[in-house]
């Protein structure tokens, strides 16, 4: 079984065993999916983008708490929704690819994404 | 290799051709990440829990498309802050079985997790 | 003078006081009020709307805190881009008189606002 | 009347005339502030801080808007809870200043505010 179906059948089990199966529904879990990303967001706020690559060893640990929790919801939220994780994301890949040819971009960024 | 592990070279690909990897701070990648997620988030405001599992077919290509984003970026990021995703979601996971044990938990929403 | 330009002022005065002019670029001021918003989001994510409007008190005495964090970060920012707050929503009301005539939307949500 | 208590009034007619009152909870306003501070951050996020103070002229048109969109939901979200919201931002603001002594911050950033 691949890491992320994995961690669907564990977040799965995780809920059912608490009955928590009631609290997830799709409205509640992109709330808490952007609520977890705003925390990831938070240590990052006032630093310069260099030092963003260089953080305090206290925020690294608080860091890759958020960065799982993220992982977490998005995982439980496109499994509510019938959604494969890893589908979608190699498609939006091609469709980046598409829209933002080599040559056209190649340094320069773009207004709404850069990926 | 996994399919995360294939994303993130992807994601390394695609950058290193397009010179954006100067864009990519660890601060830009989580405003990114927090932007899609509201994104994401969006469709779902104005509706009831019970209708945010029952998506509009128009609705439901779009948070594809988002939840993808939001996997792209949280890959993106990790792997400039040499977080391995999958190993700190298990850990994560662990912590969160340890603090809200089922016998104390079942069936009661908590604060500020139900994950 | 009104309400918010004593606001605007008090601020420019204390961030002024600890020579913390530095920190405000509009980028940053735009990430804090995001992150401020998600944390006033986040004591609703699991109750029910109809529940949403009896916060237990503690919640209540916090959610205050991060209705204010979120004006006086809104303030600042409008004040660094020179925008007037009030014109502001003024003129986006009428935009939105506009946009949603009250013979045609009585009653039913829009997609994207209901405001 | 003060800038802000019409705002609110003006806010209450029209939801009454729409009958959009229904989705009004705080819950659902809670989001719908939260996305909005998203699509304000969304221009700045690939612009360094120096030039996220000089936006071209069309993102500076969309930013007005979205800074109305915030101050909008707020004014709505703090009359459903029954909050003041420019007596909740002074008192925050006596609070900063309590906590962020000028001697002890002075040209310091701190980690979770700069306010």
């Amino acid at each position: 079984m691949s890491d992320l179906k994995q961690l669907r059948e564990d977040l799965r089990h995780f809920a059912a065993e608490r009955d928590w199966d009631r609290y997830h529904s799709p409205k509640n879990l992109a709330i808490a999916l952007s609520v977890e990303a705003a925390e990831l967001l938070e240590p990052f706020q006032w630093l310069s983008e260099h030092d963003s690559a260089r953080l305090p060893s206290g925020d690294r640990a608080r860091v890759e708490e958020e960065i799982a929790d993220v992982l977490l919801y998005l995982v439980r939220l496109a499994d509510k929704l019938d959604v494969d994780l890893v589908a979608a994301a190699m498609r939006k890949m091609q469709l980046n690819a598409a829209k933002y040819p080599i040559e056209k971009v190649r340094g320069k960024s773009t207004k709404y994404t850069n990926l």
